[in-house]
């Protein structure tokens, strides 16, 4: 194997190592679940790594944790900023609410409502900004110079990809308890810190696995960067269901490592994803957000030939309204217009 | 502690631990969540032992795995049947699917779509019948005669209650892990297998927790029988959106159990059902059916004074129809007529 600290990677396994220790008793180990209904849909063995069940509902708790923890006393009274379409949001309050330690964080306001609410139940101040006229960053960034805050970045950070790389380290152990071995593993894909993160941790721990991102239409900026071989934005007028995923274009840390490790990066539309969150709720009996649902959408819609395989798919999130998931339970599938 | 066998009981914890042994590898280790916002709302710890991420969607899985894989090999080549609303069933199916030992269910005609299309998925032969007419207890007594077959009992069987008891132990050992103590165990109660079982588990491993059954509306057997000090039985013209806890009166084994270690029986109302429904969907991200919510309906409505306790919450299962989630989700609260 490779060193990774030679191939210019901004995290290493240690770091992760070191996540898990700091995450212990505080994140949920979340089980790999597997149904036999699912497993004969697709046609592989399907073990689903259910981040839903996360504290607060997505894996942005582990490495929000992570991140705060890290932060010297004396600046962490002071306070933690973070902007987030949600689930980094929801996962920063919390951890800061358990750090006692103020939180401010700045979110679009077109995000869930759900996200929203329960981003102040966990005792943020929430400051809502125009997703698509105004700088999110610049907002952040003054709100820390006014406060003598720090912020916790979404995903280019390394305390934040060791975090989240804890959920790599996870399937790594789980699939040793099983006795099993994977072909691929495949995860959501939006700043990419998740998928950078495990992808570390599974180039250490699981040899020849291979590690496919997913993402949503209009926002496939990590399948079109892959194939530049440079970080390529979204359109600004792009659209989607997945909120979770709609970042501007891959980190820069992240891509540095996602360019080196992932076999590739699929495109789900949103139809497929709504089919997707329709089987988590049949087969699994859990609730996964349209941005966590991607991965599955992809196996489920046959964008990769899996047949005979066996499979770990991560459902990140499941911060979702119910009023959206009641209509696509009930066959919505066209969300514009 | 008095000794179990001379209380009467048809199990003790022994039989519970050679269900573990039988059961390790095949069923979930379902892990306890827990909610900062669920906690909030209630004023006390609510940790939730979530069995909708059983292996065929519900706790039922565990007695039937436990049962079916103690028929001898030559008996078991002839088949196993089943009555039952639809947990059971999908449970005594997929088990049976393990053995590779044929299934034959006896389901009511009206019960769950999911729950009859699941049955069949899992290979299972399926025999409609009608709830209110027909004795499902007699056409399974006929197959039985039939086939060859064995019979696997919803509850009252010692198997079936050692299986389902492994839920107990489960709560034991992993409150151990959190370092925590339980005041209050509430489990939905139906035919009574599960709180039996569980009850064996803790009365022997957790000393001076309370445990607690909940029920449907117009199924209160349980909590009728427990005044009466005998078994009784519910209406013959009784309804509930709870399908899974539809059973006629509390079982012999299960009531000789539950009527020494139970400290009480709740009722949850069809409309505390369902908001717990979206309780669960909201701050745990489980689909939860109503069978399975009535625990931390009752709970959420407030019919035990639990301020400052911490409570371990039996969700037991997740098999509801998408259309009827979707419809509960928007806001129904009305289910008859």
């Amino acid at each position: 194997m490779v060193n990774q600290a030679s191939r210019g990677f901004p995290i290493t396994l240690n770091d992760i190592r070191d996540a898990v220790t700091v995450l212990e008793g505080m994140a949920v180990r979340t089980p790999l679940l597997e149904s036999p209904v699912l497993n004969e849909r697709v046609g592989a063995r399907v073990l689903v790594k259910p981040e839903v069940l996360q504290r607060t509902g997505s894996f942005k708790f582990r490495g929000a944790y992570t991140k705060i923890s890290r932060i010297n006393a004396s600046r962490r009274a002071r306070g933690v900023v973070a902007y987030s379409s949600g689930n980094h949001a929801q996962g920063v309050a919390y951890a800061a609410a358990l750090h006692n330690c103020p939180a401010t964080i700045v979110m679009p306001s077109d995000a869930p409502n759900i996200k929203i609410e329960n981003t102040r139940g966990y005792g943020a101040e929430v400051v809502l900004y125009d997703r698509y006229s105004e700088s999110r960053e610049e907002i952040g960034r003054r709100i820390c110079e006014e406060k003598g805050a720090t912020l916790v970045p979404p995903y280019d950070d390394t305390d934040i990809i060791s975090g989240q790389g804890t959920v790599g380290l996870e399937i790594a152990e789980q699939l040793g308890d099983l006795k099993a071995s994977a072909d691929r593993v495949l995860s959501p894909c939006g700043g990419g810190g998740l998928i950078s993160g495990t992808a570390v941790a599974l180039d250490n721990c699981l040899s020849g696995v291979e590690l496919w991102g997913v993402e949503p239409e209009n926002f496939d900026d990590t399948a079109r960067s892959l194939a530049a071989g440079e970080r390529v934005a979204n359109a600004p007028e792009a659209r989607t269901i997945c909120d979770a995923l709609a970042s501007p274009m891959p980190g820069e840390m992240t891509f540095s490592i996602n360019s080196q490790l992932l076999n590739g990066c699929l495109v789900a539309t949103e139809s497929e994803v709504a089919d997707a969150m329709v089987a988590a709720f049949e087969t699994l009996k859990i609730v996964v957000e349209p941005g966590g649902a991607v991965a599955l959408a992809a196996i489920l819609a046959g964008h990769l030939d899996v047949r005979g395989q066996t499979l770990v798919v991560i459902c990140s999130g499941g911060n979702v309204d119910p009023e959206l998931f009641s209509r696509i339970l009930a066959g919505e599938r066209s969300f514009r217009g």
